[in-house]
């Protein structure tokens, strides 16, 4: 057995304001940020210059776990349709959980209404990388037009995620229909 | 000329609250929407019951607006191929305004995170007007499943509704190609 060193207030304030902005929003205040984490404001400021950069700073922090549940492994030996495919299987698995609230980056820039906010600039860079991931699979998948398809596909991700989150779809047989008419059309076999 | 008569305390709140809940998100505070509206707290409070009930019914007093900038003439002869479109190509339309910050009902409903909200519940009933007319208009089509083709519909209005909001896409050349795999995958012809 080893032990457990326990987190530490800067990881224990990032890890409030994700888990406090993905429940509540953005305008989570700063009591309830440093209450939940246990951290006086006097620390929090010592860590962070403003809530905003905490915020930002907890959505950077994010970001590989967000990749790794969604995409398939760099080595998997999959078509490119099927690892398109696959990101989309994720969404649907995590949005069957009653804690599901959407994706957490077009949550927070849907809610800030500032796409110059630091935590918009992340969440912005973190679906680009969603984004260009989609491209690559498409060149990869002889699309006719790769970019067109990326800028498809993610927007089906965005459409997807905010209905689930919003309890609006339940997703059951809409997904894979809606990829696959998009791939067929783009020519991704 | 006409007299204009001045709105009442009423009217100006609802105007308050859809505005303000629009460009700065439902977080907006009591002494910001009495303010803007010109009308004491005491005297919202005897309009209505709560914030919540105010913002509720700002955003039921938008939806004849939001169908008439949306949705084509009921007498309009096009197909309902065209009828599906000219929905979408109203989006684009609207995107363009630099005030553009995507569905207003979708915002809300992402916001609040709380699907029993008297606001999220009126947003919710707004939309489903929406996918009704897309499965109207895929049933007309002769779409070979119309529920699916509606939900693909109001999915894909979310997505770039949402997507332009946050100016993550400034979707030309977007909207048409996707719109017309999915009428095209679905048989509507």
């Amino acid at each position: 057995m080893t032990t457990q060193a326990k987190p530490s207030p800067r990881d224990r304030l990032l890890d409030a304001a994700a888990r406090l902005a993905y429940l509540d929003g953005v305008g989570i205040g700063v009591e309830a940020l440093c209450r939940t984490a246990g951290v006086s404001k006097r620390s929090m400021y010592q860590l962070f210059e403003s809530k905003d950069e905490l915020l930002a700073a907890s959505l950077e922090r994010l970001a590989p776990s967000f990749e790794a549940r969604l995409l398939p492994g760099a080595d998997d030996a999959r078509s490119p349709r099927e690892r398109i495919l696959h990101v989309f299987e994720q969404v649907e698995a995590e949005s069957a959980s009653p804690a599901y609230r959407g994706c957490p980056y077009l949550a927070v820039q849907i809610e800030l209404k500032d796409a110059d906010h630091p935590a918009s600039r992340v969440a912005h860079r973190i679906k680009q990388d969603l984004t260009a991931f989609f491209r690559t699979e498409a060149v990869r998948g002889g699309a006719r037009d790769p970019e067109l398809l990326a800028r498809q596909l993610i927007l089906v991700f965005d459409g997807v995620s905010a209905r689930a989150g919003i309890r609006a779809d339940d997703l059951a047989g809409l997904i894979a229909p809606t990829v696959a008419a998009l791939l067929d059309a783009a020519g991704v076999a």
